[in-house]
């Protein structure tokens, strides 16, 4: 009987783009249940004492990172562009999609806005470009909108990030089944193995 | 035709281990060239800014490390016990592989080194240590540490780490085909790859 695997996202971050694009089908050809779990990893990464991204702090780490995405998006048969602003405003989404994690349709708003992010170069900060995403998804957006910006809403975002950091979460993408964490895409299969056999 | 790939590694070096365990074999099923290629990482880390290791400096990073070795070894058949000390001193026995890096017997010196140091908990930093690796492999230790101890040695070591950081290098292990440069355990089948279609 396969456990539930908690998926922890960020949409700014570069490694959990591959990871949203397939987590759905690899949990799904393994018949483990997928949780949703939008995080921010701003005060995650702040109270490691890193501010902004790992990636700009360590600029010889983050040349090799946006070296490794392309090799790792052209394997995977990803498009791939560098976005033009790293790393890009995350609230919104992470909101709608907090607000959202159990809709039919969002593994659908999640994947769009990735590929929006780091193959289209668009600006998933700006409301105009999530509005689109959502009608794309024939969505009324106006609702969606309005509802991310709720106080339980903006709450909930916020317990989910200071539940990962309880859980041991220090990076994104990562994945847990039960207090079982895996941190990087690298170790999506192994997640899903493990989520499998428990 | 194949191009040489040069693996960069640090004995006190975590993922260095699995990587080192395999990467001789992975070389020669795919008719690649190796160049081994120690190094040492505190000054790598040092111009970075980090002082010790980024486990150390990062703690829910280096918790999740030990747990993620754990499994990766479990997974890779590989024995592993985390180090009572870590990093342990690897000054010693990186000279000693700078020297004799084209040495027929390099690689059963590396992999008894790494397993000495996680698999074994053994102080890699003692002369005894190193002294009984190198009788084991049948070798007269007592030129071979003289050779370490050499001047020029010491002097080539520091060439390698100052080489690998003009690669970019910001972490081990790494492989490198020409200027293309890949970090980290997870991508050494995908550096075999490159080098051999290179």
């Amino acid at each position: 009987m396969a456990r539930a695997l908690e998926f922890w996202f960020e949409f700014a971050s570069t490694y959990s783009y591959p990871a949203a694009m397939r987590i759905q089908d690899a949990c799904a050809q393994a018949a483990v249940p997928l949780i949703w779990r939008p995080i921010l990893l701003g005060p995650i990464f702040a109270a490691q004492g890193i501010s902004g991204s790992p990636f700009t702090l360590y600029p010889a780490k983050g040349a090799n990172m946006w070296r490794d995405m392309e090799r790792l998006c052209a394997d995977a048969g990803l498009a791939f562009r560098k976005p033009g602003d790293f790393p890009r405003g995350s609230l919104l989404a992470a909101r709608i999609a907090a607000h959202h994690a159990d809709a039919p349709w969002i593994g659908d708003f999640v994947r769009a806005v990735y590929l929006a992010n780091f193959a289209e170069d668009h600006d998933i900060g700006q409301p105009a470009v999530l509005i689109d995403i959502l009608t794309g998804l024939a969505l009324d957006p106006e609702p969606v909108l309005e509802a991310a910006q709720n106080p339980d809403t903006k709450a909930h975002l916020r317990q989910l990030t200071e539940q990962a950091q309880t859980k041991g979460l220090f990076g994104a993408p990562s994945f847990t089944i039960g207090d079982e964490l895996f941190w990087g895409h690298d170790r999506l299969d192994q997640a899903v193995r493990w989520a499998a056999l428990a």
